[in-house]
């Protein structure tokens, strides 16, 4: 799906009521056999596949997240927290400015989840303008029905099973699976309640056994999100109706 | 080209000494025929062609930029000054940490130029780690040539024939010539030394006449482009040697 | 117990390696029959029984926090993100220098939760200082276990039995059990994704049902989050010595 | 007395007029016999005692302050002087939404006095919402007809007979008159326009003789001080009168 | 020309439609013959002549700019780039609350350029008070038609005959001729896109031959840029009328 | 006195041990009499009397200043406390890497008294470079001595016989005594607890009777003045003395 918008074009549709997506993603280490622009992947397939059912207008993506954890692994390059919640505030002051009824962000990245959710409640103290943040809801269920291999823990699923079939879904010239390996990090009994990086927890990086992936499990578990996600969006935007009749102004 | 590198890959290249190429983009209007993303599609193009030239490493694009001058088009999504001064100082941080040798941002929006001087002069006073920031060297000298319309005047090159030609060569599903109209505005006495917002310019949004473009010339606009900006890259890198062995310490 | 620790004394316990527990708290609506610092009362209580258990020096309370999830319930007083992170980051610096060998923050309210987890992860990454932030661990068992009412869902106790329970046992004073009233809001069904302020929630600021509150709950509830958290402690500072022999300069 | 409130206790309380008093103190050292929360322990016995006379309500108080004078002696945690004005930044603007008519900041804590005051008047040129800052009004006088050692100069009164009097007189568990050991540092000819640390001017931390401290002489210093600062704020409420019906909006 | 406006008097000149100007300089080597304040000394001459023409008042300078790029001779003292931008940004405000029609900046130093204009723009996007800044427009073609030395190349006219001639037509005590020497430095073939500073470049600072400045020249230098200045500020006054009957209210 | 040093020059004077003199104005209403710079003037008049006397080498002037107090006054032009204290922070760091011994500030505004002591603070915090801020020492004792008028009261000389008679001194010529009138505002009880903005206090801006004032006084005043300060700068750098063979890396 294109997020080729002529500027006529995107302004038209944000006044007939589209609500725009943005995929916000990351750039960080998913082991050896995933590319680092994973998240960005995986937030920009789900995104593209909620478009046409929410009416929704896909925006490019944000490539680049807050992933310090990921530090201690190579090519992993992060933004800093501030810089994730000044780059979602200036989007969210821009769609309101430019007349859009609400926002919804897709995020792909764990360390993004707090400077996004920041940014959207400082858009509804300030003007009421309605940010959903999606954090891959349904994932847990979907991945209980459709994977095959044990979960790392902790909810975290980071180069294992399930991402790998999604991006194997979507850009299977991205993984190399030959180089998918499992491991199953011991999680120190002080976590997560202690700050630990990634690299302190294992040696691949991989959280979970990537081996079971298959481009098939993957598009079930992109259909299984976009229900779920769906579902919400839907309820988001009519519980939150944006009268958009008014202010063009700054915030 | 791909920006799918997995993190080991990405680190040896870095610890090989390929230099990373980073494009920096817009989402701004371009008028009714281009895309709002034609700066970021432009930049990456660059890139890309510069990758096996320079001996680089593409990286993922940053699709939105400091661009309010459009803010009053439709669909214009700028970020602030300060954003995109942080999007880059964080990116330096990160690959300074991750021992790359350089940093090379392909610039494509004009009011990217200041915040990236600003970051790239942050950087060197801070722990002299190189970074060059590319905005078009040699476009006006490709278009003199290769060009058949008149330039718009003081180096503004938007939605004419130069973009629409290279957006023709690289992504021709993004552009509608039908909407192609010419427009060259009359600039005030005072601009630019006062500010003006585009919209105060001209009707448009189209500073040029993209009409005459065509995907060849946009080829041969890229070549050109291309070679300017490998040979000062390769002066670059010449100049600014870093050593590698050092600090990949938190700056 | 007290915090009237003279300087030399509190000086030795740190220099004889107890850590110090830092209660974090809020000043917000906890319905008609709790008082607006419910939190700090919680926290205080709980890092007090905390600290002969695991060798811990007990520093005053901060008595505010980011709440302004309440800002629409009268009394509430709220700090906001960046104000709750540099508290914590300055008295994080200030142990640092001291050479105190770790912190823990004993926090009560949800709204610290993201700046808290951001100051301790940002200590980690400056200088390596131990900072862990405990959450109430052990909260959802312990109430299964000692509750007679309902949660209100969400993991959300506010205002309950739970909460009304401790503070009976620790501050009977403070509790006006003739005017505690149960209140199960009905969530929307994009909660808690949507961003929600608790008076578009609920009528009372009630979150379950605090008419089954007693002090001798209470203490049981506090016994079992004590034992959670001594244990997490344990492991805390097990797994993250601090070399106290070092540097006591500026961070 | 207690800052126990409930949420509709504390908005009814405002509503009809009365004025909150926050006292904010510091965590310092205080010489070997006094606590290292000398200063809050004062500034809510103050507070404590004009509530009853000038219609005034209870603020729990803010047990840190800036206090980085004081980093050179053992268990001194200081915030910075952007803290501490953020801190009363925030209260102010959440009192101005909740309807209050004023606030009474009792401060206890030298350093706290410029980011106090600078908050103060950002309130006044914001939104015209009155703000008073206590700095001990009539204490050299109280001390003068009640003191019975001579005071230390420059208007400090640290770990002496004043300060010592008090705590005596409100917290006498923390006090340990043992340890007392007067000290008068010799201040250099370039004090106070040069900065200079506490550890810099004196060995024991104490400017003034504590040793002649009574909890006599400490309530009769607190009833000088309460009438002192009554009378001041009296005026302050007469002369800034606040129209309560006004906005609740954001600042 | 004087700056000493009494507050009536000021209060009158802007309300009678006088247009403020202020020159803003910098305290940067300026090789060994002239001063490190010749930013401010120009800048300040160059305003002294404009105001009788264009109905100015002057303003007193600011004497220090962003110039770290100079850091590396002796005696330059650099503002940081936002500290340039923040005393541009409250004069604006000031001037704006203070009823007046306009802002013209007279810019002296090449690193205030871009804060500067960042500054200006910020105030036409917040309230559209409108701001000129000047960068000595038409001194190419000035230099071209009375400098008789080869100008340094980039645009680049530093401790020159034009710097030199107009300070010795406006503070002749503060040149030594004696020591005036010329240096043409070879620019490295990625300046200036690459980040470079003076001291990189050359061994004196000089960026020319200011041994052939006079002050005639300096005058006739001054004469050309008044004329093109003042036809620059007509156009802007004329093209950005301010209704001076609004607000005053704060920004 | 000039500031026309070359950059040797300064080097020279730096390395040698001149200790830099920076006078740090305001641009305020002084009533109808004085000029808007009388801050300045004044600050730059003491800083170059003391050069000779102190080894000191006179730094341009800062010509604005944190004067909001005055804002109800026409043409007055006030920084913020956050900007003045940036510019005071970069100027210290700058002089530290140049490798100045230390810096005496002679302020000249009441407004600045607060940030430049807090710049100050941090420059030692931060590196020990010495900073002294005068803030006009014996001014008190001076006019008892001098002054024939009565003081306006709480130290408050503002367009008065002292300041009026100092600028008569060193700039009649911005003077117009026969706008000159007396007044002496009434302060209110809570004054200076409460925040006030001088034109709530005065009618005419005057604090005084500046008709007493003559050149003579003026004359005389100054030199108390600069005996007292030259005093306090011989102390201070006696008892701060700065190594400066050592860093001239940045802060």
């Amino acid at each position: 799906m294109s997020t080729h918008h002529s500027s006529p074009d995107l302004g038209a549709l944000l006044a007939a009521g589209s609500v725009p997506l943005l995929p916000f993603g990351a750039f960080e280490q998913h082991g050896p056999h995933l590319p680092l622009s994973t998240d960005t992947i995986m937030a920009r397939a789900l995104a593209e596949r909620l478009c046409p059912v929410v009416d929704g207008v896909l925006l490019p993506a944000v490539e680049y997240g807050q992933t310090t954890g990921n530090d201690g692994f190579p090519g992993t390059l992060s933004l800093s927290f501030d810089t994730v919640r000044a780059i979602a505030g200036d989007l969210i002051s821009a769609l309101h400015r430019q007349g859009a009824r609400a926002l919804v962000i897709v995020n792909g990245d764990f360390g993004n989840r707090a400077p996004l959710a920041l940014a959207a409640r400082d858009a509804k103290e300030r003007n009421g303008f309605p940010v959903l943040v999606l954090n891959y809801p349904g994932m847990t269920e979907a991945f209980a029905a459709i994977g095959t291999s044990r979960p790392a823990g902790f909810g975290l699923h980071h180069a294992d099973e399930l991402e790998t079939s999604i991006v194997l879904a979507v850009a299977p010239e991205a993984v190399d699976m030959s180089r998918a390996v499992a491991e199953y990090p011991v999680f120190p009994p002080d976590f997560p309640d202690a700050e630990y990086g990634m690299a302190e927890l294992g040696a691949t990086g991989v959280f979970g056994d990537p081996t079971h992936a298959t481009a098939e499990k993957g598009e079930a578990l992109l259909d299984a999100l976009t229900a779920a996600a769906a579902r919400l969006i839907g309820d988001f935007l009519r519980l939150h109706p944006q009268d958009r009749t008014g202010d063009r102004t700054r915030d």
